[in-house]
């Protein structure tokens, strides 16, 4: 490597960007990164590792990244100038400097998402971008009984894109829970585990809707995982509701680890 | 009047909004309203009376609106006809039909506004269309301390834009209080008055914001209200913080109104 290697924490609104990585012709997160750090570097092309990607319109408030600095800026400073370099939409919550091991994507070991669902029956105007509408009114009981059938370590094909890239379909969920505030009509899915598969979240987030609202039984999802086939489980649900939480780089900090999977 | 009369209580994002009223060559709700409204009645021109008016940024959860429209609709179809047709800035939270005396404005008796700030050192993205950003740390105490100085009846002419209209400048102000959601460091300011002076809460809140992080005692708030002086309050804070929460119609749904001010 050349130069000095940070890490950084950031939080970004999805809603305007064509996802993370870099696209020609697309204004993508990672590109509005590298273009900010083009500028303080004097013109230096830098890449920005993430830990992984969002699609169009996901969110995050926990994504990692590193990336090779050509000279050294102490890691206070750094942080305020890409906060006040860079689009509003992102927001570096913390900038540190690493070792030149570290590396956001090979090393993370896992990861939380959210998913949240604005149940009323006309959408929330201030929830529209940060959330899936749902008008049909959701139960607790056939979630909380739907959730614990996804932890532990299964093959989740049925829960994949049929355009994702990888052989190997085997996952493990450490945690998963839900919340309802009810003042909002809103719920809260948080989903813990050690990688998620291409749309992984929001295939199950369809197919848990179809739980909630009572179109489908809870006992479904085993039968589900078991078919490993993408046409059992329900469509894929909006993108706005998902954001990325939380990536884990040591297992001691990963809720439910020791329960489920880990080691 | 002519037809049926609709009451209706709206929320809306007011970020891409040039405010509620309808000026020429801006967008604004009530614009939007209108157009809407002529598309229902196919055609015809129908004007909405707002309780109140916000600026530009300003949101609203509870603003209630009032409106004659030519044929009989029933409420629930009406509510979900405008859904359908307006755009996803604005959700009717409710619709009925009300009695002709009714008026939005005239009758309101009093109204919740509440102001959001975000004092984190760096924006949170997904609150910087919502709140105001304070990066200065803010403590519990000036505040609560200056907060019971503003409850009752008080000239607030310190506190109104010398652009404002109004010759009479005396509100009373019933209920006044502040949460802080240490999760996100998010501070949430309620005011509940009679009714409020042009940018009344916003330099209030800008004033507020110098007593929070400590550029100003909390004693001053008694003299700037003996001043009559705009020049003696601070800023006007940031209009995006700012949401019309709720319009009382009938006194003993005021909080506070009994004890200051109200009979």
């Amino acid at each position: 490597m050349t130069g000095y290697r940070y890490k950084a924490i950031l939080a970004y609104d999805g809603t305007d960007f064509a996802g993370f990585q870099v696209q020609k012709n697309a204004r993508t997160v990672q590109g509005e990164l590298e273009k900010t750090l083009s500028k303080l570097s004097k013109g230096e092309s830098i890449r920005v590792h993430g830990s992984g990607r969002t699609d169009a319109g996901v969110h995050a408030k926990g994504q990692v990244i590193h990336f090779d600095f050509p000279f050294y800026i102490e890691p206070d400073g750094m942080q305020k100038a890409l906060n006040a370099s860079t689009t509003k939409e992102i927001t570096f919550t913390l900038v540190e400097l690493t070792d030149d091991a570290f590396h956001s994507r090979y090393m993370a070991k896992g990861k939380m998402y959210k998913y949240t669902v604005d149940n009323n029956r006309f959408r929330d105007p201030f929830l529209r971008h940060f959330s899936c509408h749902h008008r049909y009114p959701m139960a607790i009981k056939p979630i909380e009984e739907a959730l614990p059938y996804l932890t532990g370590t299964h093959d989740f094909t049925s829960f994949a894109s049929t355009h994702g890239e990888t052989a190997h379909n085997v996952r493990t969920i450490y945690h998963v829970d839900v919340t309802h505030d009810e003042e909002l009509n809103k719920w809260t899915f948080t989903f813990v585990g050690n990688g998620f598969l291409y749309n992984m979240i929001r295939i199950l987030m369809g197919t848990l809707l179809e739980v909630a609202d009572g179109r489908r039984p809870a006992s479904d999802i085993p039968l589900i995982l078991k078919a490993k086939d993408r046409e059992a489980a329900g469509k894929t649900s909006a993108p706005e509701g998902l954001c990325m939480e939380k990536v884990y780089y040591d297992v001691t900090d990963i809720p439910g680890y020791t329960n489920n999977g880990g080691a």
